[in-house]
C-alpha cells in the first residue's frame, strides 16, 4: 500500500517550493501518493493541512511557505507555525513545516538554493516519519540543518 | 446549488470593506450565496466566522478588518489571527483573513487602495478556494500579493 | 424572554466599570438580565465568562478590566485576551472586551472618562450583537470607537 | 463537606510559596481540604492543575510559581499563564496564578515580602471564589493588589 | 509493572541529549521501560510526545531539544514549549521540556556540560513525577535547577 503525504503551498510565495518536494519523493521513495493543495498565504496553511489529514487521509504532511522581511509577515509564520503544531496535536498525525525567510539569504540565488534543501531535505524528512522512523533515530543529536549544510555534532572529550 | 460564503467585518474600520468584497463576487461569480456579520472589533471576528460556518452552514468566511497605528492595535490584530486559525482547525474550513494596517498606508487614498485590492482579492480567493481550487493550484509559488500589485516568481536560472 | 447577559469585572480594576456597563444597559434596553461574576484579575476573566455562559446561561458576556502600566499587565492583558476569544469559540457565543489601559490615559479624569465611555458603548455593542445585530451592520466600516470619539469613515473620492 | 482546593507549586522556586498559602488558609477558612502537587518548573504547573481539578475532584487551585530574571524566565511565565488559562476553560475551574518574579524585588527581603503577601492573598481568593463569591463582588473596582499594597480606587468628582 | 517512559529528541541537536537522559534512567531506576522517537525540530516534539502518551501508552514524555542562536530559533522554542504545554493538557500526563539554548553557554564545552546536566536531572524528574511524586514535594521551594548547580532556597529572618 502506498504511503499518503500531503503537500501544502501558498499563492504567496515567490518560489514555487512544492517544484522540489516532488521531485526529491519521487526520486527517493516509491509507494508515496501525494495530495496537493494550494492556499494563499501561510496563514492558510494550517487548515489545508488538518482537511489534508482528515478529509483526504493523508498520514503525514510537509507545508511550503515563504516568509517576506517585513514584522508582519514574521507574525504572520509565528501564527502559522503555531496554527501547525495545534493541527499535530489535533490530528495525532506530523505536519512538517518548511518555511523559507527571505531574510535568510543574501541574493535571489541564495534564496533558491535554501528554498531547494529546506523543501527537499523536509520531503524526505516527511516520508521518512512514515516508512522509516528509525532512520531518523541514526541522526539524533547529529546537528541537521535543512536550508543550509548540516553542521555536525559536538562530541565530549575523550 | 449555491456556495455559501460568509463575510465578517467590523464597525471599528474606518472603510466599508465588506462592499468590495461584495461587489467581487458579484461581478466575478454566480451560484454565490452571501452571508454578512458586522461585530465590534477584530478581535470578535474569529467567534463570528465560526457562527457563520457552524450556525449558518457557510463554506468558507472572508474575515474584514483594519487595524489601528498604536502597538495595541497590532497586538488586537495578532490575537485575532491566532483565534482565526484555530477556528478554521476547529471546522476544518477556510477563513481567510483580510486585515489591512493602518501603517501599511502613506496616506488615506494609499490606504482606500489597498483596502480595496485586498478585500477583492481575497474575496475572490474564499470562493476559489470552494468552488475552482485547482485555479489556486496553478499559482502555487507565483508571488502573488493581496493590497498592492504581485510580485511575481523567481526562477532557477538555466 | 428576557435576554440574559453576564458581566464580569475585576478587584484589581482601580474603577467600578461594571458600574457604566450596568447604567448604559438598564437606561437603553429592558428585556435584559444580567448576572455579574468578579475575579481577582483580568487573567481570570476568560474562565469567568465561559461558566457565566455555560453554567448560567448567558447568551453573551462583557469582560470588564482594567490594565496596569507595567509591562507584565500589558502581557496578562494579552494572555486574558487570547483566553477569551477562545472561550469564545468553544461556546459559540460572544464576550466583548472591554480593556482600559492606564497607559492609554493622561491623567485620572482621563482615565475615568475612557472607562465610561468605553464600559457604556461595549455594554450596549454586547446587547446588540444578541437583540439587534442589523443595527451593528448599519455601521460597518464607519470608524467607530469606544473610550474615545468616533474617528469616522473614509470614503473614496467621487 | 469540606471545600477541596488544589495547590501546586515547583523545586524551582527560591521560596517555599506553598507555606504561605497553607499557613493562610488554615487561619482564615474551615471546611477546607487540600491536595499539593510539585512539579520542577512553572510550565510543569498547568497540567498539575489539570490532574487536580479533575483527577482529585478540586473545585478549584492555586498556582505557585517563581519567575527568574532572565528573558527566558519570562517567556516560561508567558507559556504557563497561557496554558493555566487553556486548562482553566478546559475544565470550567478556577487556577489563580500567583507568579512571583524575581525582577519585581529589590532584595531578598523585598522578594519574601510579596511571595508572602501574594500567596497569602491568592490563596484567600482561591477559597473565596468557591465558598463566597459575593465577597470577591463587594471588591470589584476596588484596585486590590496581591504582592503589594492594595492601590485603591478612583472615583468620578461629584 | 514497569513504567514506561516516552524520550523524543530530534536530528536537529548538535549534542546527542538522549545518551544522557538514558544512561540516568538506567543507572538511577528500576522498573522503567522506554520508547525512543526522533524528529527533525524541536516543533516536531509536541506531536512526537503526544503519540508516545497515547498510542505508545507512555506515562510521561521527556522532550529533549536544542535551540540555535538566532532569534527565529528562540521563536521556534515558544512555539514548541505552547505545543507541549497544549500536549499535556489534551492528554494529562506530563511532559518535561528540556530544552538547552546554545545562546546559554559559553564555549563547546560549558554546552556540554549544560545538556548533560539537565537532560539528566529532567530524566530523573520524568521518572520521578511518577514513580515517587512525593520526593519532589520534598523540594518544593529549594530553587533546584537543570543545568546548572542549584541556587537554593530563601529563608525568612528569624
Amino acid at each position: 500500500m502506498k504511503t499518503k503525504i500531503g503537500i501544502a503551498d501558498t499563492t504567496f510565495s515567490k518560489v514555487d517550493l512544492a517544484y522540489f518536494a516532488l521531485d526529491e519523493i519521487n526520486k527517493k521513495f516509491s509507494n508515496v501518493e501525494i495530495v496537493r493543495y494550494t492556499v494563499p498565504g501561510i496563514k492558510d496553511l494550517p487548515v489545508a493541512c488538518k482537511k489534508l489529514l482528515e478529509e483526504q487521509n493523508c498520514e503525514a504532511c510537509l507545508a511550503l511557505g515563504m516568509v517576506g522581511k517585513e514584522p508582519i509577515d514574521q507574525q504572520c509564520a509565528h501564527e502559522a507555525s503555531q496554527g501547525i503544531i495545534t493541527a499535530q496535536l489535533m490530528t495525532n498525525k506530523h505536519i512538517l513545516g518548511a518555511f523559507i525567510h527571505e531574510n535568510e539569504a543574501k541574493d535571489e540565488q541564495d534564496l533558491l538554493s535554501i528554498c531547494e534543501d529546506r523543501a527537499r531535505k523536509h520531503a524526505a524528512n516527511t516520508v521518512l516519519l512514515i516508512q522509516n522512523p528509525d532512520e531518523l533515530m541514526k541522526s539524533a543529536g547529529m546537528g541537521l540543518r535543512q536550508g543550509r549544510a548540516h553542521v555536525g555534532s559536538i562530541k565530549p572529550k575523550a
